[in-house]
């Protein structure tokens, strides 16, 4: 089954937004099952909409449109589809209704203009926007679907995954598929994958794995395709389960849940606080915690030490650590965690110590040498890191180590 | 001038990347004043290859290709555009020097597969990747343009920048396009619409003005077309110029600045120092800081009192501020700055608190509800700010917020 992706948008071609509808629906797609072999950015004339849709139906079985279904006068979409399909416009009074709900809830008058809003090809079924007052418009045509979503993201991916996909998968009878991705963290991709190759080459026919790397992170995907969608689910875990046999420290979680959303359930569920000591990550943990909804029942604070005397000051670090050994030292980081547990009161602490560049480096302790504390009431423990030359890369790895290290103390 | 543009990656259809390359070629085609009909992105595969230059060919002048450059089998660009273009292989010697080069500097062999990847289309005037292995290609056929550019992010980007969009313009004899980005903070945009639309109205006819908003940034990007880019560039500034007499205090800076920047170029050139103490903020002001190279010749340090226990006993805040006025609160914020700025010993000192959301807000203080303040060694003061409902824009406006409090203070 071949599928095009049409995103119809002035703000696209002159650069102004980034297409993120387009990979993310491309991804929904592929992981149903379906071959995307074209995504097209048009601007919003009607002989680019015609003729997209002319040489996509050439090519593919599914057609998927965003974009261009706004009440103002550039977005003709609604239009065109009208003439594409030789149908008529009708109102559809449940959209109307929508239009009217959500202005009351903005406060906004309903005007003329909007009772337009309501109108929509007779041809097409209506795919309710509990999101927007564009409804979607589902068309099929010679065996062929075309589907037209609105292009506001949260619009689109709401209509997608929950009428769009379902639909699809109906009417083209595809093939179940179930996937779950598996987030880890401490290795590298290749490492990883040397560690696990046994593991992967027993993959039975039908799952797929993928590797998808981001800095200091691997997400591994699994896909199962099938005729049957429980037992492909326990296929799945199944195998998850044996990665957990060979990498269990390594994996913080599933489908994209953050190391951050895993600390806060961590904390919260064991009633445990946190602070944190931060110098190379210069507030960027802390950041990443606090942008959790409800962190603050969990998180007391942190202190940014980002001058020696900070280090002395804020967090009680000895001086003569810092002379005999350097800020970026076992002893010193080891100082911070311990520090920031006194001075915050809480049950952990972790801390950084390291040399984020791009200069600052020497032969000794080059750029990406951090150092990685984390104190509990009953101790504190540290490592040695070496990330890379990055600057922005290093600070979110060395973030990253420090919740993981915290991560695996909580989880024993 | 109409242009498409064509991405090739198997990666961009199954949604792995987002297709950043389309929106960033998009903008600098659109600023040379280049209109870009279609972006179409296709699998590494002959037949899509060749059908969608074919398409483009009928609608555009210049056709410009990004990716499948790679030395591996997946890649076939090179193969594909010789055969499209009934062109022989041939050795270019200064594309394997420039392999050489680059192989010797990561510390690898050079194999045969490398020797191959300095063959090129005979037809093609090669463009020198200085940050790659692959080189740019350039043919033209019936008055028409085809680059084929790596789709590596920054080799794409330089190599346009610095020959494509030259060369274009060489060609076509574009006119002389010149624009300028004006950063602005501290008003919305239809505020600042309000504020500058007699200048907007009188701006000459070949320059333009584009809103380009983002959560707490509105960008005013000014487009000059005409003959003489001396004198456009010259037209452009005196229309600058009279912005700053109407709007001086929102300007923070020009050309995709950040603010992080302009406070770092500020308290370089100062010699003054800056620590800073969040509560709502969450160390997010911090982090901003020290994402800059640099940074700790300026930035001492931070305290995130996340509880009020920290405000009490890291900052020195008084608890019965807190008991009479609340965590949010003018007393408590410029406590909570100048405590800081005497713990870190520093030149200012930036203060957050504030309800940033989705809970914790009260009839009297809604989420978004923010308080701000700065402290100097001459004193202290603060600004209450009322955000929107969203936890993450809260952050990133309460930050901008305070750090434009502090530039405005430097700035004098």
């Amino acid at each position: 089954m071949k599928a095009e992706i049409i995103n119809i948008g002035d703000e696209l071609l002159i650069g102004q937004v980034v297409n993120t509808n387009a990979s993310w629906m491309a991804t929904e797609l592929t992981l149903a099952g379906v071959n995307v072999v074209q995504i097209t950015a048009i601007a919003d004339h009607e002989k680019a909409i015609g003729n997209a849709l002319d040489q996509a139906a050439g090519r593919a079985d599914i057609i998927l449109m965003t974009g261009g279904l706004g009440p103002t006068k550039d977005d003709i979409t609604k239009k065109v589809l009208a003439s594409y399909f030789n149908s008529e416009m009708i109102f559809h009074e449940p959209t109307f209704e929508q239009v009217k709900a959500i202005f009351k809830a903005r406060h906004f008058e309903v005007s003329d203009v909007n009772r337009n809003q309501a109108l929509i090809p007779e041809k097409c079924t209506p795919l309710f926007n509990k999101n927007g007052t564009a409804p979607g418009m589902w068309f099929e045509q010679n065996n062929k679907v075309f589907v037209s979503m609105p292009g506001v993201p949260f619009e689109t991916k709401v209509m997608m995954k929950e009428q769009v996909i379902p639909k699809l998968k109906e009417f083209f009878k595809l093939k179940s598929i179930v996937y779950k991705t598996v987030m880890t963290t401490g290795l590298g991709e290749s490492f990883l994958a040397e560690k696990i190759k046994d593991w992967e080459n027993n993959l039975p026919e039908n799952i797929k794995l993928a590797y998808l790397p981001q800095p200091g992170i691997v997400r591994l995907r699994l896909t199962a395709k099938g005729e049957n969608e429980a037992q492909l689910r326990k296929e799945i875990d199944l195998q998850v389960n044996k990665l957990h046999m060979l990498v269990d420290d390594l994996i913080f979680g599933y489908d994209d849940v953050t190391m951050e959303e895993v600390i806060g359930q961590l904390l919260t569920k064991s009633g445990k606080t946190l602070a944190t000591a931060e110098s190379c990550t210069g507030g960027y943990i802390a950041q990443m915690i606090t942008s959790v909804a409800g962190s603050s029942n969990y998180f007391m604070g942190s202190v940014v030490s980002y001058s020696n005397r900070a280090k002395i000051n804020l967090l009680n670090v000895p001086e003569q650590a810092i002379e005999q050994h350097g800020a970026v030292s076992k002893s010193v980081v080891e100082a911070m965690a311990t520090g920031a547990l006194k001075k915050f009161n809480t049950d952990y602490a972790v801390a950084t110590s390291g040399i984020a560049g791009p200069s600052g480096g020497t032969d000794e302790k080059p750029v990406g040498t951090t150092w990685i504390a984390l104190a509990t009431p009953n101790g504190v423990k540290s490592k040695l890191f070496h990330f890379g030359e990055h600057r922005g890369r290093n600070i979110r790895r060395a973030a990253l180590a420090a919740l993981d290290m915290l991560r695996l103390e909580i989880k024993g």
